[in-house]
């Protein structure tokens, strides 16, 4: 949580509604070329009429010039510091496919690996398998047993799956199978810590079983364990900001994350429209709805500078939707850059409106990364974001006499 | 080190370079009068040409509204959190003298003064005796023998010099001797922990002896100690960053603050010249130089306006070859600002600049504090700045999955 311990006392309710608009690698960077970012080359009418109702900011996901996967990028808007909570490799995958995860339970990233008649690594991805290919090999280890310790299998996708394992007195405190190199065998599952011994008996279990299963295959003839991890526990977004918070989001990492902070998820479809549709149906049930929008991300991680710029002119289209349910609060945010430039997630801060009925004399001028490097909201930690936005839906008694 | 334990997970190796040019006292304030800074009278085609292919922004050194020191400042940019490390008087002087310090010697600053027949101070600086009468004066002192400690006494310059003291288990927990008034005696050396009896009564020792060696001369009849210190111990910069860093620096304090963080240090000539050449010579040698330039501070430090900005002009017409090496990662950065104004470092955030194939689209239009103010890596503490320089090398991998 925001590192505040006057929060709880000065968090108050209001009937007041907020929406936050997560735009999944939002920030880009400017061409060398034409000097222009992806937000200043796309046709973007009402997010820059939005922007002239709204405060402009720029966000630090984590700090300047860390770029966060989606984990810390989202738990930093959400006001979870980031660097204090951290969700492991293994539950997001898991949380990714929208498989259930409970407290106690430990997930590990599987991949399918090629090894040689030696048992060295000649291929750790075991030439990236099709999901048709890979579907009933993960049946096949899903049938392991270990002892005490309960395994399941899930596919993910191509040459990736998750692997849960369920009982008593389990640790995440182990060590990762993938040398992250070919040539040599991969590595047992070490305990960590003392009371990893048994989690790492039965990782070593699985992993023993998976070989004799696979053996004889010409690729994807062993496994790799990376990124063991449990749900950590964090405290429950609605308690810490007195509100009652809901997501809705087509892809399911990101209902995974929504529902680790403890917001509700409602059931949407698969397009940018159904999320829409269902915020739309189901406004008067919550008074925060997080809302997930991926396409610019896709394409930033594609580098694909132009497909960026689509997928920001089709957000851009259907902002009028948002605008219309008219929230007491409407922020538009991103939980990361991801400039075309560098097909990657970025370190670059993160252009942010934020829409109240204190914002409305205060507009920046468009929609872009260097627009709101002027805005009056400055550039900040994004951990702090939710106090804005508490602070803009009148939910923040002042601090200290 | 940066407060990130994650880093060490985080920071990879490249095949990149990455030049760090202090300009030691680089920012300066607006004139009353023109309501121009030095660097916006000054004549900068080069730096302003670069600035066109950099981000800009700005450092805070330690914290709003804090003057730091060489020692602070230093230590920031390279990573190191001012507030944590802490480079005392006595050390930092002797490091600007280039005399070797061990992990286990402690170090004073010395002032020779003036007392009555009383014994009471009446001129805590000797009357600011040149060099030439107190060098004789300091090897009278060095002569000096305490039980148990090896002594040492080093001119500095004029009525300064140092003290360093070696042997087992000494401690720098103790009082300084100077009262900071006149009419008053100078102080006895107090231990100000357990473990620092010993040194305390080395300390005194060797004051007792020096009264009696500077007995019945007419001024600089006594000595005064301050800044009791020891080398701190901080994480090496090459560890940390996974980098080969070498320091090329004129001045003998910058090369013992490169020291002090693990930098190797190259030896170099008397002038900016000299260590161009110097890093032109060994630039395939080290993938991280830090180079520093010292005139525009002292100029300012002489609250001489015209002076500084001709030290602004100087190094604007050497900047070419730095240009020239075409580094993967160019900074040019200060360790605090020099205003002339105020003939003294002063707590303004100080402009920056960093080019890296990252930034070419992204410049500031020239290299002055307003400019880098409304940069696009925004004013950020100066210990951020190595991450925002890994960041641009390649060297920093995501942050959580």
């Amino acid at each position: 949580m925001i590192d505040l311990p006057a929060l709880k006392e000065i968090v108050q309710t209001a009937e007041t509604k907020i929406v936050m608009l997560v735009v999944d690698g939002l920030g880009g960077s400017p061409h060398p070329e034409t000097r222009r970012s992806e937000l200043e080359m796309a046709r973007l009418p009402n997010l820059h009429r939005l922007a002239g109702e709204s405060s402009g900011g720029r966000t630090v996901p984590v700090l300047p010039g860390i770029a966060p996967g989606s984990g810390p990028g989202h738990l930093a808007l959400f006001g979870y510091d980031p660097l204090k909570y951290y969700i492991g490799r293994g539950v997001l995958e898991t949380l990714g496919i929208d498989a259930p995860i409970g407290a106690g339970d430990v997930a590990a990233r599987g991949n399918f690996c090629t090894v040689d008649g030696n048992g060295r690594l000649v291929d750790r991805r075991a030439g990236r398998i099709p999901s048709q290919e890979s579907r009933p090999l993960c049946d096949l280890l899903d049938t392991i047993k270990a002892t005490g310790v309960q395994l399941k299998v899930l596919p993910v996708q191509d040459y990736r799956f998750v692997l849960l394992m369920k009982g008593e007195g389990l640790s995440d405190q182990l060590g990762e199978t993938d040398p992250q190199r070919n040539g040599v065998e991969p590595l047992p599952v070490l305990p960590l810590a003392q009371e990893a011994k048994k989690s790492a008996e039965a990782a070593n279990q699985f992993v023993e079983r998976a070989r004799e299963h696979l053996r004889g295959r010409e690729k994807a003839n062993m496994v790799l364990l990376r990124g063991f991890s449990r749900l950590p526990s964090l405290p429950s977004m609605g308690a810490a900001y007195k509100l009652n918070p809901a997501a809705v989001a087509a892809y399911p990492m990101y209902r995974g994350l929504a529902r680790v902070v403890g917001m509700k998820v409602i059931p949407t479809g698969k397009t940018f429209d159904d999320e829409l549709a269902t915020l739309e149906e189901h406004y008067e049930e919550h008074d925060f709805f997080f809302l997930h929008y991926k396409p610019a991300d896709a394409a930033g991680e594609d580098g694909n500078f132009e497909a960026k710029v689509r997928a920001l002119e089709e957000l851009d289209a259907r902002i009028p939707r948002l605008v219309e349910l008219n929230p007491d609060v409407l922020v538009v945010a991103g939980d990361h850059a991801t400039p075309s430039l560098l097909a990657s997630h970025s370190w670059h801060p993160v252009p942010l409106l934020l829409r109240s009925k204190y914002t409305r004399g205060d507009g920046v001028p468009e929609f872009t990364e260097r627009a709101c490097a002027q805005g009056s909201l400055g550039t900040f930690p994004a951990v702090h974001l939710m106090l804005q936005v508490l602070a803009h839906a009148g939910r923040l008694a002042k601090f200290g006499p």
